[in-house]
Protein backbone atom coordinates (compact mmCIF):
# COMPACT_ATOMS: atom_id res chain seq x y z
CA UNK A 1 0.00 0.00 0.00
CA UNK A 2 1.41 3.69 -0.55
CA UNK A 3 -0.99 5.20 1.52
CA UNK A 4 -2.38 7.38 -1.12
CA UNK A 5 -6.24 8.63 -0.72
CA UNK A 6 -6.30 9.82 -4.44
CA UNK A 7 -7.54 8.87 -7.68
CA UNK A 8 -10.93 9.06 -9.11
CA UNK A 9 -14.37 8.14 -7.65
CA UNK A 10 -15.17 4.66 -9.36
CA UNK A 11 -18.88 4.60 -8.30
CA UNK A 12 -20.37 2.35 -5.16
CA UNK A 13 -18.65 -1.26 -4.54
CA UNK A 14 -20.82 -3.71 -4.30
CA UNK A 15 -20.13 -7.78 -3.81
CA UNK A 16 -18.28 -8.25 -7.12
CA UNK A 17 -15.97 -10.52 -8.55
CA UNK A 18 -12.61 -10.25 -7.26
CA UNK A 19 -9.67 -9.69 -9.94
CA UNK A 20 -6.60 -12.32 -9.19
CA UNK A 21 -3.79 -11.24 -10.81
CA UNK A 22 -1.02 -14.45 -10.67
CA UNK A 23 2.32 -13.71 -11.17
CA UNK A 24 2.04 -10.51 -12.97
CA UNK A 25 4.99 -9.46 -14.44
CA UNK A 26 4.77 -6.00 -15.65
CA UNK A 27 3.49 -2.80 -13.12
CA UNK A 28 2.64 -1.23 -16.33
CA UNK A 29 -0.02 -3.92 -16.92
CA UNK A 30 -1.18 -4.19 -13.33
CA UNK A 31 -2.56 -0.62 -13.62
CA UNK A 32 -3.79 -1.29 -16.77
CA UNK A 33 -5.68 -4.00 -15.34
CA UNK A 34 -6.90 -1.65 -12.72
CA UNK A 35 -8.35 1.07 -15.18
CA UNK A 36 -10.13 -1.55 -17.24
CA UNK A 37 -11.50 -3.50 -13.66
CA UNK A 38 -13.12 0.07 -13.35
CA UNK A 39 -14.23 0.82 -16.52
CA UNK A 40 -16.75 -2.40 -15.84
CA UNK A 41 -16.99 -1.92 -12.58
CA UNK A 42 -14.95 -4.49 -11.06
CA UNK A 43 -12.99 -2.97 -7.75
CA UNK A 44 -11.56 -6.05 -6.00
CA UNK A 45 -7.80 -6.91 -7.00
CA UNK A 46 -5.16 -9.20 -5.94
CA UNK A 47 -1.84 -10.41 -6.75
CA UNK A 48 -0.21 -13.66 -6.30
CA UNK A 49 3.84 -13.20 -6.23
CA UNK A 50 3.71 -10.11 -8.74
CA UNK A 51 7.40 -10.28 -10.54
CA UNK A 52 8.68 -7.24 -9.07
CA UNK A 53 7.61 -6.84 -5.97
CA UNK A 54 4.50 -4.60 -4.70
CA UNK A 55 4.20 -1.41 -4.32
CA UNK A 56 5.50 -0.01 -7.89
CA UNK A 57 5.00 3.43 -8.58
CA UNK A 58 4.22 3.02 -12.57
CA UNK A 59 1.34 0.77 -11.86
CA UNK A 60 -0.75 4.14 -10.06
CA UNK A 61 0.88 6.03 -13.29
CA UNK A 62 -0.61 3.69 -15.97
CA UNK A 63 -3.82 3.29 -13.86
CA UNK A 64 -5.67 7.21 -15.09
CA UNK A 65 -6.88 7.62 -11.78
CA UNK A 66 -8.70 3.91 -10.81
CA UNK A 67 -5.63 4.39 -7.95
CA UNK A 68 -8.45 2.80 -5.27
CA UNK A 69 -8.16 -0.06 -6.86
CA UNK A 70 -4.47 -0.28 -6.44
CA UNK A 71 -4.88 1.44 -3.15
CA UNK A 72 -6.53 -1.30 -1.75
CA UNK A 73 -5.29 -4.68 -3.32
CA UNK A 74 -4.40 -7.31 -1.31
CA UNK A 75 -0.74 -9.31 -2.37
CA UNK A 76 -0.56 -13.37 -1.24
CA UNK A 77 2.06 -15.67 -1.86
CA UNK A 78 0.21 -18.20 -3.42
CA UNK A 79 -3.44 -19.19 -5.63
CA UNK A 80 -4.50 -21.23 -2.48
CA UNK A 81 -4.20 -18.50 -0.43
CA UNK A 82 -5.36 -15.62 -2.18
CA UNK A 83 -9.04 -17.89 -3.00
CA UNK A 84 -9.16 -18.68 0.41
CA UNK A 85 -12.47 -16.97 1.18
CA UNK A 86 -13.89 -17.50 -2.22
CA UNK A 87 -16.81 -19.53 -2.62
CA UNK A 88 -16.16 -20.05 -6.85
CA UNK A 89 -13.16 -19.64 -8.91
CA UNK A 90 -13.02 -19.51 -12.69
CA UNK A 91 -9.79 -19.37 -14.53
CA UNK A 92 -9.33 -17.25 -17.68
CA UNK A 93 -7.32 -19.71 -20.25
CA UNK A 94 -6.91 -19.75 -23.96
CA UNK A 95 -5.83 -23.50 -24.80
CA UNK A 96 -6.70 -26.22 -22.24
CA UNK A 97 -5.56 -29.68 -22.89
CA UNK A 98 -6.01 -32.84 -21.68
CA UNK A 99 -7.86 -31.96 -18.83
CA UNK A 100 -11.95 -32.46 -17.71
CA UNK A 101 -13.25 -29.12 -16.94
CA UNK A 102 -16.52 -27.15 -17.33
CA UNK A 103 -15.65 -23.87 -19.74
CA UNK A 104 -17.47 -20.81 -20.15
CA UNK A 105 -17.68 -17.75 -22.33
CA UNK A 106 -16.53 -14.67 -21.26
CA UNK A 107 -20.04 -13.81 -21.54
CA UNK A 108 -21.70 -17.34 -19.66
CA UNK A 109 -18.97 -16.46 -17.25
CA UNK A 110 -20.29 -12.79 -16.41
CA UNK A 111 -24.23 -13.93 -16.42
CA UNK A 112 -22.80 -17.08 -13.58
CA UNK A 113 -20.78 -14.47 -11.77
CA UNK A 114 -23.76 -12.26 -11.40
CA UNK A 115 -26.22 -15.57 -10.23
CA UNK A 116 -23.42 -16.34 -7.96
CA UNK A 117 -22.77 -12.64 -6.43
CA UNK A 118 -26.55 -12.60 -5.79
CA UNK A 119 -26.36 -15.61 -3.66
CA UNK A 120 -24.10 -13.13 -1.76
CA UNK A 121 -21.14 -16.09 -2.37
CA UNK A 122 -17.57 -14.31 -3.33
CA UNK A 123 -16.17 -15.34 -6.66
CA UNK A 124 -13.29 -14.54 -8.31
CA UNK A 125 -11.28 -14.81 -11.60
CA UNK A 126 -7.95 -15.83 -12.17
CA UNK A 127 -5.67 -13.95 -15.07
CA UNK A 128 -2.06 -15.86 -15.52
CA UNK A 129 1.14 -14.46 -16.02
CA UNK A 130 1.68 -11.89 -19.18
CA UNK A 131 3.51 -14.77 -21.69
CA UNK A 132 3.18 -18.18 -19.90
CA UNK A 133 -0.63 -18.10 -18.97
CA UNK A 134 -2.03 -20.12 -15.51
CA UNK A 135 -0.17 -23.41 -15.13
CA UNK A 136 -1.85 -26.51 -14.48
CA UNK A 137 -1.86 -26.61 -10.65
CA UNK A 138 -3.73 -22.64 -11.01
CA UNK A 139 -6.26 -24.24 -13.23
CA UNK A 140 -7.04 -27.62 -11.10
CA UNK A 141 -7.68 -25.12 -8.68
CA UNK A 142 -10.77 -23.38 -10.48
CA UNK A 143 -14.05 -24.24 -10.46
CA UNK A 144 -14.24 -23.87 -14.28
CA UNK A 145 -12.20 -22.02 -16.90
CA UNK A 146 -13.08 -18.86 -19.20
CA UNK A 147 -12.14 -19.33 -22.68
CA UNK A 148 -13.14 -16.08 -25.31
CA UNK A 149 -14.39 -16.60 -28.54
CA UNK A 150 -11.78 -14.59 -30.00
CA UNK A 151 -9.61 -14.91 -33.64
CA UNK A 152 -8.06 -18.64 -32.98
CA UNK A 153 -5.67 -17.26 -35.71
CA UNK A 154 -4.49 -14.72 -33.43
CA UNK A 155 -4.70 -15.40 -29.88
CA UNK A 156 -2.46 -13.21 -27.92
CA UNK A 157 -4.24 -11.06 -25.87
CA UNK A 158 -2.30 -8.62 -23.57
CA UNK A 159 -3.45 -9.39 -19.92
CA UNK A 160 -5.12 -5.33 -19.10
CA UNK A 161 -7.29 -6.79 -22.25
CA UNK A 162 -8.16 -10.29 -21.37
CA UNK A 163 -9.41 -8.23 -18.16
CA UNK A 164 -11.44 -5.26 -20.40
CA UNK A 165 -13.19 -8.14 -22.08
CA UNK A 166 -14.58 -9.92 -18.78
CA UNK A 167 -15.30 -6.36 -16.88
CA UNK A 168 -16.95 -5.45 -19.76
CA UNK A 169 -19.28 -8.50 -20.03
CA UNK A 170 -19.67 -8.10 -16.00
CA UNK A 171 -21.31 -4.61 -16.63
CA UNK A 172 -22.95 -5.55 -19.92
CA UNK A 173 -24.93 -8.57 -18.28
CA UNK A 174 -26.55 -5.96 -15.66
CA UNK A 175 -27.38 -3.26 -18.32
CA UNK A 176 -30.85 -2.59 -20.40
CA UNK A 177 -29.79 -0.47 -23.05
CA UNK A 178 -31.95 -0.69 -26.15
CA UNK A 179 -29.36 -1.65 -28.52
CA UNK A 180 -29.75 0.82 -31.22
CA UNK A 181 -32.18 4.33 -29.99
CA UNK A 182 -32.38 7.76 -31.49
CA UNK A 183 -30.99 9.99 -29.09
CA UNK A 184 -33.00 13.31 -29.81
CA UNK A 185 -31.92 15.41 -26.46
CA UNK A 186 -33.97 18.44 -26.36
CA UNK A 187 -36.68 17.82 -29.52
CA UNK A 188 -38.39 14.64 -30.23
CA UNK A 189 -39.35 12.12 -33.05
CA UNK A 190 -42.03 13.90 -35.04
CA UNK A 191 -45.51 11.85 -35.76
CA UNK A 192 -46.65 11.08 -38.58
CA UNK A 193 -49.03 14.15 -38.94
CA UNK A 194 -45.90 16.43 -38.83
CA UNK A 195 -44.17 14.18 -41.30
CA UNK A 196 -47.44 14.12 -43.85
CA UNK A 197 -47.66 18.15 -43.24
CA UNK A 198 -44.13 18.44 -44.41
CA UNK A 199 -44.73 16.61 -47.46
CA UNK A 200 -47.45 18.31 -48.19
CA UNK A 201 -45.65 21.60 -48.37
CA UNK A 202 -42.82 20.04 -50.10
CA UNK A 203 -44.92 18.69 -52.54
CA UNK A 204 -47.09 21.68 -53.23
CA UNK A 205 -43.92 23.80 -53.70
CA UNK A 206 -42.60 21.20 -56.10
CA UNK A 207 -45.90 21.34 -58.18
CA UNK A 208 -45.78 25.20 -58.40
CA UNK A 209 -42.17 24.92 -59.59
CA UNK A 210 -42.91 22.42 -62.11
CA UNK A 211 -40.44 19.63 -60.85
CA UNK A 212 -43.68 17.51 -60.84
CA UNK A 213 -45.37 18.45 -64.17
CA UNK A 214 -45.07 15.30 -65.83
CA UNK A 215 -48.62 13.81 -64.72
CA UNK A 216 -48.25 10.17 -65.59
CA UNK A 217 -45.09 10.28 -63.14
CA UNK A 218 -46.53 12.05 -61.01
CA UNK A 219 -47.49 9.73 -58.54
CA UNK A 220 -44.36 7.73 -58.54
CA UNK A 221 -42.04 10.76 -57.49
CA UNK A 222 -44.52 11.97 -54.75
CA UNK A 223 -44.11 7.97 -53.26
CA UNK A 224 -40.69 7.66 -53.59
CA UNK A 225 -40.12 11.23 -51.85
CA UNK A 226 -42.36 10.05 -49.70
CA UNK A 227 -40.12 6.89 -48.70
CA UNK A 228 -37.04 8.47 -48.19
CA UNK A 229 -38.39 11.04 -45.74
CA UNK A 230 -39.86 8.31 -43.98
CA UNK A 231 -36.54 6.37 -43.99
CA UNK A 232 -34.84 8.66 -41.25
CA UNK A 233 -37.08 8.70 -38.59
CA UNK A 234 -36.75 12.98 -38.55
CA UNK A 235 -37.39 14.96 -34.92
CA UNK A 236 -39.77 17.62 -34.67
CA UNK A 237 -36.94 20.16 -35.01
CA UNK A 238 -35.40 18.45 -37.90
CA UNK A 239 -39.03 18.85 -39.91
CA UNK A 240 -39.22 22.66 -38.62
CA UNK A 241 -35.54 23.03 -40.37
CA UNK A 242 -36.67 21.36 -43.23
CA UNK A 243 -39.82 23.57 -43.94
CA UNK A 244 -37.21 26.38 -43.55
CA UNK A 245 -34.54 25.04 -46.40
CA UNK A 246 -38.14 24.38 -48.54
CA UNK A 247 -39.39 28.08 -48.04
CA UNK A 248 -35.89 29.65 -48.23
CA UNK A 249 -35.39 27.91 -51.66
CA UNK A 250 -38.80 28.87 -53.27
CA UNK A 251 -37.82 32.71 -51.84
CA UNK A 252 -34.60 32.24 -53.04
CA UNK A 253 -35.23 31.29 -56.41
CA UNK A 254 -38.26 33.42 -56.50
CA UNK A 255 -35.77 37.04 -55.72
CA UNK A 256 -33.38 35.39 -58.35
CA UNK A 257 -36.30 35.35 -60.93
CA UNK A 258 -37.68 38.81 -59.93
CA UNK A 259 -33.35 40.25 -60.40
CA UNK A 260 -33.34 38.20 -63.48
CA UNK A 261 -36.65 39.84 -64.93
CA UNK A 262 -35.52 42.78 -64.12
CA UNK A 263 -31.83 42.59 -65.18
CA UNK A 264 -32.93 40.63 -68.26
CA UNK B 1 4.52 1.22 -44.97
CA UNK B 2 8.03 -0.12 -43.99
CA UNK B 3 7.88 -2.31 -46.40
CA UNK B 4 8.52 -5.91 -44.01
CA UNK B 5 6.22 -9.06 -44.30
CA UNK B 6 7.14 -10.18 -41.03
CA UNK B 7 4.43 -11.13 -38.00
CA UNK B 8 2.11 -13.72 -37.26
CA UNK B 9 -0.67 -15.13 -39.39
CA UNK B 10 -3.90 -13.49 -38.02
CA UNK B 11 -6.66 -15.86 -40.30
CA UNK B 12 -8.31 -15.11 -43.65
CA UNK B 13 -9.64 -11.12 -44.49
CA UNK B 14 -13.16 -10.89 -45.02
CA UNK B 15 -15.34 -7.70 -45.90
CA UNK B 16 -14.98 -6.41 -42.39
CA UNK B 17 -15.58 -2.77 -41.22
CA UNK B 18 -12.54 -0.37 -41.57
CA UNK B 19 -10.54 0.93 -38.30
CA UNK B 20 -10.31 5.07 -38.70
CA UNK B 21 -8.23 6.27 -36.03
CA UNK B 22 -8.90 10.03 -36.37
CA UNK B 23 -5.85 12.19 -35.02
CA UNK B 24 -4.15 9.14 -32.58
CA UNK B 25 -1.45 10.55 -30.46
CA UNK B 26 0.51 7.55 -29.35
CA UNK B 27 2.34 4.97 -31.64
CA UNK B 28 2.76 2.38 -28.67
CA UNK B 29 -1.61 2.87 -29.03
CA UNK B 30 -1.56 2.05 -32.20
CA UNK B 31 0.38 -1.09 -31.98
CA UNK B 32 -1.93 -1.82 -29.52
CA UNK B 33 -4.85 -1.12 -31.62
CA UNK B 34 -3.53 -3.46 -33.99
CA UNK B 35 -3.12 -6.13 -31.68
CA UNK B 36 -6.58 -5.69 -30.31
CA UNK B 37 -8.11 -5.74 -33.76
CA UNK B 38 -6.46 -9.22 -34.72
CA UNK B 39 -7.68 -10.97 -31.73
CA UNK B 40 -11.44 -10.12 -33.10
CA UNK B 41 -10.96 -10.24 -36.54
CA UNK B 42 -10.53 -6.86 -37.95
CA UNK B 43 -7.94 -5.96 -39.97
CA UNK B 44 -8.28 -2.61 -42.04
CA UNK B 45 -6.86 -0.24 -40.07
CA UNK B 46 -6.59 3.78 -41.24
CA UNK B 47 -4.89 6.65 -39.53
CA UNK B 48 -6.19 10.28 -40.18
CA UNK B 49 -3.65 12.72 -39.66
CA UNK B 50 -1.37 11.04 -36.82
CA UNK B 51 0.38 13.71 -34.61
CA UNK B 52 3.53 12.24 -35.23
CA UNK B 53 3.54 11.27 -38.66
CA UNK B 54 3.79 7.47 -39.89
CA UNK B 55 5.27 4.91 -40.15
CA UNK B 56 6.83 4.66 -35.93
CA UNK B 57 8.58 2.08 -35.14
CA UNK B 58 6.80 1.62 -31.72
CA UNK B 59 3.74 0.73 -33.29
CA UNK B 60 5.31 -2.60 -34.63
CA UNK B 61 7.07 -3.06 -31.42
CA UNK B 62 3.74 -3.24 -29.60
CA UNK B 63 1.77 -5.06 -32.05
CA UNK B 64 2.69 -8.94 -30.97
CA UNK B 65 2.93 -9.89 -34.35
CA UNK B 66 -0.21 -7.81 -35.57
CA UNK B 67 2.30 -6.62 -38.01
CA UNK B 68 0.18 -7.10 -41.33
CA UNK B 69 -2.17 -5.15 -40.01
CA UNK B 70 0.34 -2.01 -39.57
CA UNK B 71 1.88 -3.05 -42.51
CA UNK B 72 -1.41 -2.47 -44.77
CA UNK B 73 -2.37 0.41 -42.78
CA UNK B 74 -3.27 3.66 -45.16
CA UNK B 75 -2.80 7.40 -44.00
CA UNK B 76 -5.71 9.88 -44.48
CA UNK B 77 -5.45 13.57 -44.39
CA UNK B 78 -8.82 13.99 -43.25
CA UNK B 79 -11.96 12.31 -42.14
CA UNK B 80 -14.25 12.45 -45.02
CA UNK B 81 -11.01 11.30 -46.85
CA UNK B 82 -10.50 8.40 -44.74
CA UNK B 83 -14.26 7.30 -45.12
CA UNK B 84 -14.86 8.76 -48.95
CA UNK B 85 -14.89 4.69 -50.44
CA UNK B 86 -17.12 3.59 -47.16
CA UNK B 87 -21.06 3.28 -47.40
CA UNK B 88 -21.82 2.96 -43.56
CA UNK B 89 -19.46 4.85 -40.63
CA UNK B 90 -20.38 4.39 -36.78
CA UNK B 91 -18.62 6.93 -34.60
CA UNK B 92 -17.57 5.40 -30.94
CA UNK B 93 -18.25 8.58 -28.54
CA UNK B 94 -18.91 8.32 -24.54
CA UNK B 95 -20.36 11.07 -24.36
CA UNK B 96 -22.44 13.44 -26.67
CA UNK B 97 -24.34 16.27 -26.49
CA UNK B 98 -26.97 18.65 -28.15
CA UNK B 99 -27.35 16.31 -30.99
CA UNK B 100 -29.81 13.97 -33.29
CA UNK B 101 -28.06 10.82 -33.50
CA UNK B 102 -29.33 6.68 -33.54
CA UNK B 103 -27.03 5.22 -30.46
CA UNK B 104 -25.75 1.97 -30.47
CA UNK B 105 -24.38 -0.34 -27.91
CA UNK B 106 -21.47 -2.05 -28.89
CA UNK B 107 -23.55 -5.18 -29.48
CA UNK B 108 -25.88 -3.37 -31.56
CA UNK B 109 -23.25 -1.68 -33.64
CA UNK B 110 -21.70 -5.15 -33.78
CA UNK B 111 -25.05 -6.77 -35.31
CA UNK B 112 -25.46 -4.47 -37.55
CA UNK B 113 -22.19 -4.39 -39.04
CA UNK B 114 -22.30 -8.08 -39.64
CA UNK B 115 -25.41 -7.30 -41.58
CA UNK B 116 -23.81 -4.23 -43.56
CA UNK B 117 -20.90 -6.41 -44.35
CA UNK B 118 -23.01 -9.68 -45.48
CA UNK B 119 -24.99 -7.04 -47.69
CA UNK B 120 -21.34 -6.10 -49.40
CA UNK B 121 -21.51 -2.62 -48.04
CA UNK B 122 -18.19 -1.17 -46.81
CA UNK B 123 -18.53 -0.21 -43.02
CA UNK B 124 -16.09 2.14 -41.07
CA UNK B 125 -15.24 2.65 -37.37
CA UNK B 126 -14.16 6.06 -36.19
CA UNK B 127 -12.30 6.32 -32.59
CA UNK B 128 -11.41 9.87 -31.22
CA UNK B 129 -7.99 11.01 -30.26
CA UNK B 130 -6.81 9.67 -26.67
CA UNK B 131 -7.36 13.31 -24.85
CA UNK B 132 -9.90 14.69 -26.36
CA UNK B 133 -11.90 12.19 -28.48
CA UNK B 134 -13.66 13.07 -31.90
CA UNK B 135 -14.94 16.62 -32.20
CA UNK B 136 -18.38 17.70 -33.24
CA UNK B 137 -17.25 17.50 -37.15
CA UNK B 138 -16.40 13.90 -37.51
CA UNK B 139 -19.53 12.70 -35.10
CA UNK B 140 -21.52 14.55 -37.86
CA UNK B 141 -20.09 12.34 -40.39
CA UNK B 142 -21.29 8.98 -38.65
CA UNK B 143 -24.74 7.63 -39.34
CA UNK B 144 -24.76 6.51 -35.68
CA UNK B 145 -22.87 6.37 -32.88
CA UNK B 146 -21.64 3.55 -30.27
CA UNK B 147 -21.85 4.17 -26.85
CA UNK B 148 -20.35 1.26 -24.74
CA UNK B 149 -22.38 0.32 -21.45
CA UNK B 150 -19.62 1.41 -18.98
CA UNK B 151 -18.86 2.49 -15.41
CA UNK B 152 -20.67 5.93 -15.64
CA UNK B 153 -18.42 6.90 -12.35
CA UNK B 154 -15.40 5.58 -14.23
CA UNK B 155 -15.58 6.74 -17.79
CA UNK B 156 -11.78 7.09 -18.97
CA UNK B 157 -11.09 4.65 -21.64
CA UNK B 158 -7.79 3.71 -23.34
CA UNK B 159 -7.70 3.48 -27.35
CA UNK B 160 -6.75 0.10 -27.48
CA UNK B 161 -9.65 -0.85 -25.04
CA UNK B 162 -12.46 0.99 -27.06
CA UNK B 163 -10.65 -1.12 -29.91
CA UNK B 164 -11.12 -4.34 -27.99
CA UNK B 165 -14.54 -3.94 -26.85
CA UNK B 166 -15.89 -3.27 -30.73
CA UNK B 167 -13.18 -6.35 -31.91
CA UNK B 168 -14.27 -8.58 -29.47
CA UNK B 169 -18.17 -8.19 -30.05
CA UNK B 170 -17.43 -8.12 -34.02
CA UNK B 171 -15.94 -11.32 -33.30
CA UNK B 172 -18.19 -12.71 -30.75
CA UNK B 173 -21.69 -11.52 -33.38
CA UNK B 174 -21.10 -14.21 -35.18
CA UNK B 175 -20.03 -16.93 -32.79
CA UNK B 176 -21.89 -20.09 -31.51
CA UNK B 177 -19.75 -21.37 -28.75
CA UNK B 178 -22.41 -22.57 -26.04
CA UNK B 179 -21.99 -20.36 -22.88
CA UNK B 180 -21.32 -22.85 -20.96
CA UNK B 181 -19.55 -27.02 -21.53
CA UNK B 182 -17.82 -29.61 -20.22
CA UNK B 183 -14.63 -29.77 -21.91
CA UNK B 184 -13.77 -33.72 -21.63
CA UNK B 185 -10.73 -34.24 -24.26
CA UNK B 186 -10.35 -37.80 -24.15
CA UNK B 187 -13.13 -39.22 -22.25
CA UNK B 188 -16.97 -38.61 -22.17
CA UNK B 189 -19.32 -37.53 -19.66
CA UNK B 190 -21.07 -40.47 -17.57
CA UNK B 191 -24.69 -42.69 -18.36
CA UNK B 192 -26.73 -42.72 -15.53
CA UNK B 193 -25.64 -46.15 -15.63
CA UNK B 194 -22.48 -46.00 -15.12
CA UNK B 195 -23.11 -43.42 -12.03
CA UNK B 196 -25.56 -45.78 -10.18
CA UNK B 197 -23.13 -48.65 -10.78
CA UNK B 198 -19.99 -46.31 -9.12
CA UNK B 199 -23.32 -45.43 -6.59
CA UNK B 200 -23.65 -48.76 -6.00
CA UNK B 201 -19.78 -49.74 -5.34
CA UNK B 202 -19.56 -47.53 -2.98
CA UNK B 203 -22.52 -47.57 -0.96
CA UNK B 204 -21.94 -51.64 -0.77
CA UNK B 205 -18.57 -50.57 0.74
CA UNK B 206 -19.81 -47.89 3.24
CA UNK B 207 -22.27 -51.47 4.32
CA UNK B 208 -19.58 -53.01 4.86
CA UNK B 209 -17.26 -50.51 6.60
CA UNK B 210 -20.26 -49.89 8.85
CA UNK B 211 -20.84 -46.30 7.79
CA UNK B 212 -24.38 -46.81 7.27
CA UNK B 213 -25.10 -48.90 10.11
CA UNK B 214 -27.78 -46.46 11.62
CA UNK B 215 -30.27 -48.04 9.69
CA UNK B 216 -33.05 -45.49 10.13
CA UNK B 217 -30.56 -42.67 8.90
CA UNK B 218 -29.63 -44.80 5.97
CA UNK B 219 -32.14 -44.31 3.09
CA UNK B 220 -31.38 -40.23 3.74
CA UNK B 221 -27.59 -40.42 3.89
CA UNK B 222 -27.55 -42.69 0.91
CA UNK B 223 -29.59 -40.06 -0.67
CA UNK B 224 -27.40 -37.10 0.11
CA UNK B 225 -24.47 -39.34 -1.32
CA UNK B 226 -26.26 -39.63 -4.50
CA UNK B 227 -26.98 -35.94 -4.95
CA UNK B 228 -23.27 -34.79 -4.36
CA UNK B 229 -22.14 -37.36 -6.95
CA UNK B 230 -25.02 -36.40 -9.45
CA UNK B 231 -24.04 -32.68 -9.39
CA UNK B 232 -20.63 -32.77 -10.95
CA UNK B 233 -21.69 -34.41 -14.30
CA UNK B 234 -19.07 -37.09 -13.75
CA UNK B 235 -16.84 -38.55 -16.84
CA UNK B 236 -16.45 -41.71 -17.50
CA UNK B 237 -12.73 -41.87 -16.77
CA UNK B 238 -13.48 -39.97 -13.40
CA UNK B 239 -16.07 -42.42 -12.38
CA UNK B 240 -13.36 -45.59 -12.94
CA UNK B 241 -10.91 -43.18 -10.55
CA UNK B 242 -13.53 -42.58 -8.25
CA UNK B 243 -14.12 -46.86 -8.25
CA UNK B 244 -10.58 -46.74 -7.45
CA UNK B 245 -9.78 -44.45 -4.97
CA UNK B 246 -12.87 -46.76 -3.12
CA UNK B 247 -11.07 -50.35 -3.81
CA UNK B 248 -7.73 -48.57 -2.33
CA UNK B 249 -9.32 -47.30 0.65
CA UNK B 250 -11.18 -50.37 1.49
CA UNK B 251 -7.65 -52.44 0.78
CA UNK B 252 -5.72 -50.43 2.36
CA UNK B 253 -7.80 -50.25 5.98
CA UNK B 254 -7.90 -53.83 5.28
CA UNK B 255 -3.96 -53.85 4.93
CA UNK B 256 -3.53 -51.52 8.14
CA UNK B 257 -6.62 -53.53 10.03
CA UNK B 258 -4.31 -57.22 9.03
CA UNK B 259 -1.20 -54.89 10.39
CA UNK B 260 -2.85 -53.46 13.45
CA UNK B 261 -3.82 -57.58 14.64
CA UNK B 262 -0.53 -59.32 13.81
CA UNK B 263 1.17 -56.22 15.49
CA UNK B 264 -1.14 -55.75 18.41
Amino acid sequence: MTGRDGGADIGPIGNSPVVILVRPQLADNIGAVARAMANGGLFHLRLVAPRDGWPQERAWRNASGADRILDRLSVHPTVADATADLHRVFATCPRPRHIVKPVLTARGAAAELREICARDLRAGLLFGPERAGLDNDDMAAADALVRYPLNPAFMSLNLAQAVMVMAYEWWTAEDETLPRTLMTNETRVATKAEVDNFLGHLVAELDACGFLANRPKRPGMVRNIRHFFQRGEATEQELRTLHGIVTELVHGRRSLGRDEEAGG
